[in-house]
Order: structure tokens, then sequence, then C-alpha cells
């Protein structure tokens, strides 16, 4: 058994109607920055108003800061923290998606801090500079099944002016509390629940296969592989069941544990450089798009773990193939098998640059990866996903 | 799905030769009170030294408690947090088995509060008032498999004096920081690995069948029950085999991250009960001897729960009995299935007052086990435990 530790001091409210609990949590702070995305939903579905209404009643006052984009960018993060800071919030409360929690916790960072976000970075042109101030408290309310963000200390964020896309994290940015409560899902559209399941399981599924997995992240990533491949085509399939998008919302913050335990790998540095070139494309279908050539790679150096995922998954385990076969099936059962980059503007041509970026942006994960691989296997992979 | 929560705050270092990090780590203090048991192992074994090292190294200083009783009792508490005062400690540090940890948990409280330690207690006849000042931080270094305490809030005193013995915990009681090292848990007899070990056992299944089980608790649960079906066996025979011992204190930890998000049952009640009468008897070997007739009084209302337990622990699975046969299985292999309650100089006689004693001290974990359970069938199953 090799060594590791374990740290996930977030508190998890769990289940349909847990979003109440807001009104009577003990809350890190008496004013909040209330970041959603800039798209109309939160407000359309009712969710803006219900959780101001529930801060209020915690005797929480509150403003909005509403122009998060789907991939969140660096200007909007150096903008919110601008407001915390005007409007002398004490905490930052995420609401939405991986976006809008993502924000939140980067611009939590720099409400107390001195200079650009990106002096804070490791990787790609960041400075990598010691935080000297502390970092705001966090809270995550999240409407969306995919990213894990609420269990978990990750932000992803993107240079829209240098093309690049970085995560970053440290034990400041967890969340001090999160709200899971599948209720505020039902309305995601088809294809947005399959593409955010679909990242919810690659943060499983790599976490389980790169070389820092621990028994505590094995745990959590197979019950989330499990429960994804059982009820993630019935959500697909059927938005308002309850219990599928209960079990769907459990996997993806089992899933946010694993990143919190194990690691992603270079399959997300890979996506994260398609996103950061091509801002259109969701990043979970990014990820499903790479997805067969990705595990197949590692179908040799990582057989018996690929073996395990399949038999969670309901194939016999008996060969790694168990598992690109599961996926597959899984693929088509949530009606994304047939994704092609082209569709979005993605071209052959930039596929080198896209490996070398990946490798320079997120170079990190690729150190995680269960075996090596070179800039020239990284652009085989890519060759692969795209025809 | 049922509404739950998830909160364990503390940073755990796992493996073998984790306890170095104690050198490095951030540690919540510069002055520590090490409170360790009355007996001489923790300086023999040489522990005591090296945390003390560990701790200079880290630029902290430290005093030690070392009264610690089996059974841990309030007197000490009391003692340990007016010397904890006297010394300027700001953290506690408990090193040892579950009651030197468990006595930490307690000092804790006490350093900075007023009054008696049994005014802060829950049940029995403490008086459940509210803690007004700062509990300090705890560090927890286990030498122990069995109690799980180092990942859980709980701390079980015994008052002397009122034959009582009740746990204890809130937000403020998990340790900051616990180190897992099981190169410390090599030297633990036969009899003590085998005993506690099966504390560890019932923490996780008892948790597992408890009605505010959760998906995320029954994760923790039944690896931990699948990893000490196999291990604890090799451990007990060949307590030298480090592999064995990491599994089991794998499987221990778990369990202690089981008690965080469910909870343990009234097993746990009856046989505190039994401890605080016949403080010689441990209380793994207490679990034991009731854990046949609990188990089968709930094998109706739980038998999917002991279904699950028996497939992991290597039975069919097909029949609540399955549990009841990988149970008695795992106790002969573990070599404590002949173990009687006269033994430990209990008499039948007693066993009303036992029953009437688990319900006054620790009544609340009946209300979260499975079934109702009357005075008068916990007197049955600790008649049939007797015989």
């Amino acid at each position: 058994m090799n060594n590791f530790s374990h740290f996930i001091p977030t508190r998890m409210f769990f289940g349909p109607g847990s979003l109440k609990e807001l009104s009577t949590a003990s809350l890190p702070g008496k004013r909040a920055l209330i970041v959603i995305s800039s798209g109309k939903s939160t407000r359309a579905n009712g969710y803006l108003d219900r959780v101001q209404n529930l801060l209020t009643d915690n005797g929480v006052s509150s403003i909005v800061f509403d122009k998060i984009c789907p991939n969140p960018i660096h200007k909007h993060v150096m903008e919110g923290a601008q407001l915390a800071r005007e409007e002398s919030c004490d905490f930052i409360l995420g609401l939405g998606g991986g976006s809008s929690i993502d924000s939140a916790k980067s611009i939590a960072i720099m409400v107390n801090n001195p200079g650009d976000y990106w002096d804070y970075i490791h990787g790609g042109s960041g400075k990598g500079m010691e935080i000297p101030e502390p970092v705001l408290p966090i809270v995550a309310i999240t409407t969306t099944a995919g990213t894990g963000t609420e269990a978990d200390p990750w932000t992803v964020i993107t240079h829209e002016e240098r093309q690049e896309k970085i995560g970053f994290g440290n034990d400041d940015t967890f969340p001090t509390l999160s709200f899971i409560d599948p209720e505020l899902m039902l309305s995601v559209p088809k294809d947005l629940t399959a593409y955010q399941g679909f990242d919810a399981f690659f943060h499983a599924a790599e976490g389980y296969i790169a070389n820092i997995a621990t028994p505590v992240s094995d745990a959590y990533a197979l019950k989330s592989i499990e429960l994804l491949a059982e009820y993630l085509p019935i959500a697909v399939a059927d938005g308002q069941n309850l219990e599928a998008r209960s079990q769907v919302a459990l996997a993806n913050t089992l899933s946010g544990m694993v990143e919190s335990t194990s690691s992603c790998t270079s399959e997300h540095s890979l996506e994260h450089a398609l996103s950061a070139y091509h801002p259109s494309l969701p990043h979970g279908a990014g990820l499903i798009m790479l997805s067969k050539a990705y595990f197949e790679y590692f179908a040799e150096v990582s057989s018996q773990r690929l073996m395990d995922m399949a038999r969670v998954m309901g194939e016999a385990g008996s060969s790694p193939d168990d598992f690109i076969t599961a996926l597959m099936k899984m693929q088509e059962r949530c009606a994304v098998a047939d994704l092609k980059m082209s569709d979005y503007g993605i071209t052959e041509a930039e596929i080198p640059s896209i490996a070398e970026n990946a490798r320079r942006t997120m170079g990190g994960l690729f150190g995680v990866d269960p075996a090596p691989m070179s800039d020239a296997e990284a652009i085989k992979i890519l060759e692969r996903s795209y025809r």
C-alpha cells in the first residue's frame, strides 16, 4: 500500500429539497456576492430568487454578479472580485454549473489579494506566486451534475487573451458549504445532461487510472462510475425523473471527491486545450470525443483498472476491451456516440498546436497518467479522435 | 433517495511511515499536550520519543499526560485539561489507541471551558449544556486499528463514580490532523488486534444497517467490511504482516468515516453498559459476544443489508443468514468465537440492569436501529449472548 492523504473539509447537504437548509445552515458571512451565469436560466427558473430569499431568512444580504460565460474567463474573475470589494462582501456564493462555482472560487481568491489572477496560476503564462492574503469563504449551490466542483478545490478559468484554460486550487478553495439539490437539475436540457454527466464520469474514470489513486478515491470512483452507467441514460431520456437525477447528482459529487483525493489525467489537459481554442465546444462533449482513443491508449498498462470499471458498468470485465465496450454502449444510450470535432469548427491542421497547448498549460496532469505519453502519442490520440 | 449531509474535515495522513509527515505538516499550534495511556507500551515502543522529536523538528514543544486507562475516565479528562491550562498548551495530541485519542478530544473541550466535563454530556446524568468557549485543536496519532476515532468526532468517556459510559462529540472534536501509520500497529498483541478489529467491523456493520445510513457511508462501510473480513484474520495470525496491518488500519479509518456519516446502533449502547459495569471487559470483546444475537434480531427487517455485507465477506449473500455465517467464520478465523461473558465476571442476574443502563446512558443509538427494540427484547439479546 502506498502512502496517501485525505482531505475534503466541505460540508455537503445532499438530496431533493436540501436547498432549504440554506435558510438555517451556519453560513460563513453576512453579505454574499452571488455569482451566476450570463444566461437567463438561473433567474427564469426562479433559483436566484429562492437563494436570495433563503439568505434573507438566514440574516444574510446579497448582491448578484451575473456575467459568467459557459467557459468562464479571467476578465470576469477580476470584475467579480472588484464588485465584492466595493460591496464589502464577506463570502462568495456560486450558484449554477461549474462555470459559476469555479468563478466564485477564483473571485474569492482575488477579493483580498493584489495584482492579477494569473499571477497566482501555475502553468502556462501564470506566475505561480504565493497567495498572500486570505481567500474568502465559498458556498456552492450546484444546478448541474457535471464538474464535481462542489466537492473539490478546483477552479478552471480561461485567459481569453492568451488562449490558456488552466485549473487551479488549494486548501482554501474548497467550498465551506455545498448544496446538491437534484430538484434544481430537472430543467437541464438533454444534451447538456449527457455532456455534464460524462464529465463527471471521466473525473471518476481518470481518477481511477491515475497513478496517485488511493483506496479511498477508488471507492468514490467505482461508486460514481456504477451510478452513472446505470442512471445517466435514464436522466438523459427523461429529465424529470427525480430518482435518476438524484443518483446522477450523487455520482457527480462522488466524482468531485475523486478530484479531491486523486486527479484527472491528461485527457482533461487535451480537452481543455480543445475548448481553449474553441470555446463553443462543451467540455463534456470534448471529453466524449477523446475518450475511446484515450482509454485504448492505456488499455494495456491499466488493464486491471479498466476491467474493474467494466464490471461496475455491467460488463464481464474479463478484458480491458470490456471497458471500451461499456463506454461506447453508455455513449449510445446517452445519444452522444456520434459527436464530431469538425462540427465544432476544429480542423485536423490544429492538432499539433492543441497537443502543445495541452502540455504547456496543464502539463502536470500528464505526470499522473498511468504511463508516459509523448507529444507524438498525444497527437495520435487527437487524430484518432478526430477521424 | 433520502436527504443527507456529509462532513469529515479531518486531514488524514495514511500509510506505512506516514508518521514522519508530523515533522513538516502544518500543525494547529506551538505547544502540545501529548495524551498517552498509563501503560508502558507507548514509551517502550519508542513512539513517544519519536513523536516528541518530530514535533521538535516542526518547532513545537510538548508535555506529556500519561494517565489514560483502557476505558478512559472522567477524572483524567479534568486532570489533563488542568495540566494543559497550566502549561499553556494550544493543542492536544492523542497518541495511542482510542482511549488516548478520545481523552485528547475530551481534554480539548475542557481546557477553555468552565465547570465539569459531564456538564456538556448528553445522556445519563449529563447536563447537556452548550459549550461556550472554543475547543482546542486536536491531533490524532493512532497506534491501534479499532475505534476509527481518528476519522470521527466521537469520544467515549466513563464516569467512574456514576457507572456511565457515554459518547459525545461535535464539529469541533474532529481531529484537525490524523496520522494512521500501520508501522505503529505491528506490536499490538494478538487478542487486542482481534478485539479492536471487530470494533472497527461493528462500526461499519452497524453503520450499514442504521436507519440514517447514506449512499456515501454505505461505500465506506462495505469497503471496510470487505477489507476486515479478508485481512483481520491475517493480521491476527501474523502481527508482523505489514500489508495486513495496513489494510486493517485503512478499514478502521473507513469505519471511522462511517461513524462520521452514519452511526453506531444499539449494539454499542449494550456493550458500553457491559463495560461500564465491568471495566476489564475489552469493548471489542463485548461486541463480539453480543453480535450473533444482535444481528439475528435484525435479520428480517435488514435482510437486504445483511446480504450485501455477506457478499463482500465472500459468501453468496442469498439469505441474511449468510451474514451470520460469515460473521461466525470470521470470529473463528480470528480465534474469538469462544468468548464468554462469565469469563469477565458478568452474571446473568445483572442483565436487566445492563439493558436499563444502555437505554439510559446511550438511548439515542436505539433511535437509529433499523427497527424498534424494547427493553424486553434487549434483555433477550443479552440473555442469548450470555448463554
